[in-house]
């Protein structure tokens, strides 16, 4: 199981404190050295609507080169991509979302706008020589419009998937996801794409955070985005919980016999050393319960 | 599917603050109002020990009888089933630790003895025309041996369906069981137990609760144990959180189409009525969060 690390980009967007260039940079470090090969880096948006990203490049420059390790950009327009390209990412990740109202709120775009750009985007971004991710956001629900059909969820992918992603995500970015969702969601997804990897994205808002990247595991997914500590949250709902944090998840796959080649004890005193940083305690569980069975 | 609503008992047991007697049967109330039809209100331990629990027979007297709500009783030997009798709960629950470190530090008791003291209080409740359950504690682990062997709760169930109890349950009291694990000791269950209801008790000790609740279903166990607002911790992990919460529980279940009778927004309520009396906030997640989808 692959996991990818969204805490540099998903969590530290969610969270008000702006993190320096370099803590950033150790933060992503940490990760690496804990055994992760896949990190969701930075996003290459509007500075001045995301200043937590503002410093995008300065942090590619920085970030450790090792070997079997990529490093994704979040994009959603061309001059993205151009600044994703000239910063040197491995991978672009491209957000389609699957409810208008949310993508005219949230990138300022309708979805079939956005599907004609992620076309654009995927062509340049082959010619550079990228690997392409598209994430389908807000895939099992929507915080204006409410539920979203399965069928609108596929549509979606099956048009994505004409520009010849290497990957689609499904992504439950306000967390009101189910595990038999999850399994209804795949299958479509499989059906509409059957050349593109999985991945999947989960929030932990309401509970159901873990029991859905289980259930996707279940449903064979490659990849699911955790984030360290489980920072993070959701602009929707102030109070809420972010991502599903890298440890527990980690923890839980560990117990099931489900290797991710990620190092539990590294990542807990990554989200401790992050807790700091951002003057917060760790949402996720694991650091506070201990790692069982404990060493003798 | 059954909600079993254990916060009075396993929720409070757990917390510093001792709850005033009418707190308590407020709390109680309220799940019942809420829709619950199955409580476990109290327990007759030694109140030295216990304190918490001392005023078991005060609460019975005063909890609203509703036609088709049942009130259980946790008992650990014959002295407590005679209070149990004595209070006037409806069944029962006797609990059997799979290990036998924790059995004898938990119950001055090995797993043996405790065996034979269930039969004892088994004959005795089916006298006395109760229902009976057995409970099944540290069934995915132990905090002093580590991992707890599936044969062991085997060969546990086995005997203790001997007594012939109406219902046995697979706890988790340290929170380290995954899904895959719930499928395994549920079909152990089965085969040791074929006569007995299912049901199953789990703690979010690492965040793996939930996924094993719904696990739990999907096996088609019959009743689950949950505590309002998931109050109440774990005492071999001082930081952790306690039981899966009702309200948590309740939602991914209602997403589901899995009915309880249980009205989500009453028990969202009672969490914040009782974090009040707590002086903490709700470990549960749905309050923060909000219902989702939303009234329109």
């Amino acid at each position: 199981m692959e996991i990818l690390e969204v805490g540099p980009r998903d969590g530290l967007q969610n969270e008000s404190a702006i993190v320096s260039t370099p803590d950033k940079v150790r933060l992503i470090t940490r990760a690496v050295q804990a055994g992760v090969r896949r990190v969701e880096a930075v996003s290459f948006v509007n500075p001045r609507l995301v200043p937590q990203m503002a410093d995008a490049a300065e942090v590619m420059e920085r970030v450790p080169r090792v070997e079997g390790v990529a490093y994704a950009g979040l994009v959603l327009n061309r001059r993205g991509l151009e600044r994703a390209v000239a910063a040197g990412v491995d991978e672009v990740n491209v957000v389609v979302v699957a409810s208008e109202t949310f993508s005219r709120r949230n990138q300022n775009c309708g979805i079939d706008d956005m599907l004609d750009t992620w076309g654009a985007i995927a062509a340049d971004a082959r010619s550079a020589g990228l690997r392409t991710t598209v994430t389908i956001a807000a895939a099992f629900g929507c915080p204006f419009e409410g539920e979203v059909a399965p069928d609108r969820v596929e549509e979606i992918a099956r048009r994505a998937a004409a520009h010849g992603p290497d990957e689609i995500a499904l992504a439950d970015t306000i967390g009101v996801g189910t595990p038999d969702r999850v399994e209804v969601l795949l299958d479509a997804l499989t059906r509409a794409a059957p050349g593109a990897r999985r991945r999947c994205h989960f929030h932990n808002t309401r509970n159901t955070g873990y029991a859905n990247a289980l259930a996707a595991v279940a449903a064979g997914v490659d990849t699911l985005d955790a984030s360290v500590g489980g920072f993070g949250g959701c602009p929707f709902a102030p109070a809420a919980t972010g991502n599903i944090a890298t440890e527990d998840l980690i923890y839980a796959l560990d117990r099931m016999g489900v290797p991710t080649g990620v190092d539990l004890a590294s990542i807990i005193d990554a989200a401790n050393w992050l807790a700091v940083r951002l003057d917060k305690p760790v949402p996720a569980l694991l650091g506070r319960a201990g790692i069982f069975p404990g060493t003798p």
